[in-house]
């Protein structure tokens, strides 16, 4: 097996989610769930994570189907993290009905020896502190990615603000930038975030796309119109799932890759959300991917025959 | 004076805004105000319209200076149509304060002869029956688009619905495609209104930017990022005068036409909200357009050092 190109840490959880058209009970969620199952399709990634004693075997056994290192997930005595939530008739807006850390409450993430040495690192959305701590077990990563919420921008700052300065990107979505700032308008807010020292920053729009700030300009991804979209769910970390794997199996930190990084990632979060959980990726294929992705050439080319 | 190769037809008014920054008293307003002068930048442009006796004169030696041909605007006896609107905080949601529809209520547009004649027709937002008497003295028109509002759409949905089966193409914002449709999901609302006519279609999206969908399948293109929106007024109309303009200028009805008009309607539009009014177009140049198509066209491109 070829070793670990991409370390993802962050939550395992049992999600019970209520849309307008469905309610699905205690599924599998959590922000490392989403993006190593998004970035499995382009490189070998480790998951960094916790569960409990109650956690399905069936779920372990999906994360090897999608071939992911579980090296570094702990199985521990407990409950497994659950949040349940409900999306309202545009599935834009959720509200959190409930949230239970369980184990997930007392994780301290720590990296397996050869994931030391991995060059590529997505720090998902959990606390900075806990963040701050991987970051301190990586020996020469070359890239690495933060997410965060609005929770630990209110309650966490100074730590969130040790861990903006000591990455390469950072992903928001729009009300995070504008809450982190402190400034209504996005260019003047993320003007004023890579500031304080990230390279590139990510401005997540849902189902109006993404927004990349870096010096190389703004370079700006719509999201790809869908039919059906069942669950909104997990779209983010699929999105940087795919986008790390992508930059992962590029290789090359450059203004291309990085943009083409950002259009895989898209692509991928677009078959996400088709289905509840892993449901659709599970069935993904790397084909459905590559002709997904010329189709999004196409929808942001101004000249589709040069394509 | 080289003949008229696009015509708008719609109102013209005298515009009391309020946003968080600023209030402005009886500035000039109205879609063909909008419209024609973003389409001036690219081909001679007639307006079909009318004003009252209190029409200010300078606003006619506006028109002048955007070298738009006035044969079609008429001046009568009495008030000129007027609006106001206050804006929200964050500037994508307006309240109308105020309409007084004076001369603009007993408006019958009539076309200059030479005008039936025109290439290129816009039927910017008025009632339908309206829009319906336009289409009736055009002779051969080879590409017209309409714009509609969600008023005409809840009261007047017959002619509108003819006015739809006449064109080839529809500007609609996300909520009236939605409304309009019946459905909620943009992809399946789209298909339903081309199912009623129009070959093309153009969803516009505010600060997320503006979706054309068309046998070719679906072109997104962002809006502009701008540091400072000052009034979004008249954004709709200038987008879509500058991509009539732009098309009308390209002279060919095929996709690369199309999509490139779409990016320079955008762009025009993104110089026309800095400023209230037509303030910041008055002073636009030629030169400022091209620069900023560039900086657009790397901003959508996945190897910006192709261009």
């Amino acid at each position: 097996m070829k070793s670990v190109q991409l370390v993802v840490v962050g939550s395992v959880g049992l999600d019970t989610i209520e849309t307008p058209l469905a309610r699905c009970e205690e599924i599998l969620g959590g922000s490392v769930s989403y993006a190593c199952a998004a970035a499995s399709f382009f490189v070998p990634t480790g998951m960094v994570g916790v569960v409990g004693s109650d956690f399905p075997p069936q779920h372990m056994a999906l994360y090897q189907k999608f071939g992911v290192d579980l090296k570094g997930l702990k199985q521990v005595e407990g409950k497994t993290f659950r949040w349940s939530g409900v999306y309202e008739a545009d599935m834009n807006n959720r509200r959190t009905l409930a949230t239970e850390l369980n184990v997930f409450g007392s994780f301290m993430p720590e990296l397996p020896d050869d994931y030391r040495d991995a060059p590529f690192l997505f720090l998902a959305n959990i606390s900075p502190e806990l963040q701050l701590h991987v970051l301190q077990q990586v020996k020469a990563a070359r890239f690495v990615a933060a997410d965060t919420m609005d929770l630990w921008i209110n309650i966490a700052r100074a730590p969130l603000m040790e861990v903006i300065a000591a990455v390469d990107l950072l992903t928001l979505n729009e009300s995070e930038a504008r809450l982190l700032a402190g400034e209504h308008n996005l260019v003047k807010a993320a003007k004023k975030i890579m500031g304080w020292g990230p390279e590139y920053l990510i401005v997540k729009k849902g189902e109006h796309g993404a927004m990349l700030f870096s010096a190389d300009g703004v370079f700006v991804v719509p999201a790809h119109p869908l039919e059906a979209v069942n669950d909104p769910t997990g779209a983010g970390d699929t999105f940087a799932g795919g986008f790390m794997g992508a930059l992962a199996a590029e290789g090359k930190i450059e203004p291309a890759a990085i943009r083409k990084a950002m259009a895989y990632g898209s692509v991928v979060a677009s078959f996400g959300v088709e289905a509840f959980s892993l449901e659709r990726l599970e069935h993904l294929t790397r084909g459905e991917i590559e002709h997904r992705f010329l189709a999004f050439k196409k929808m942001i080319s101004l000249n589709p025959s040069d394509l």
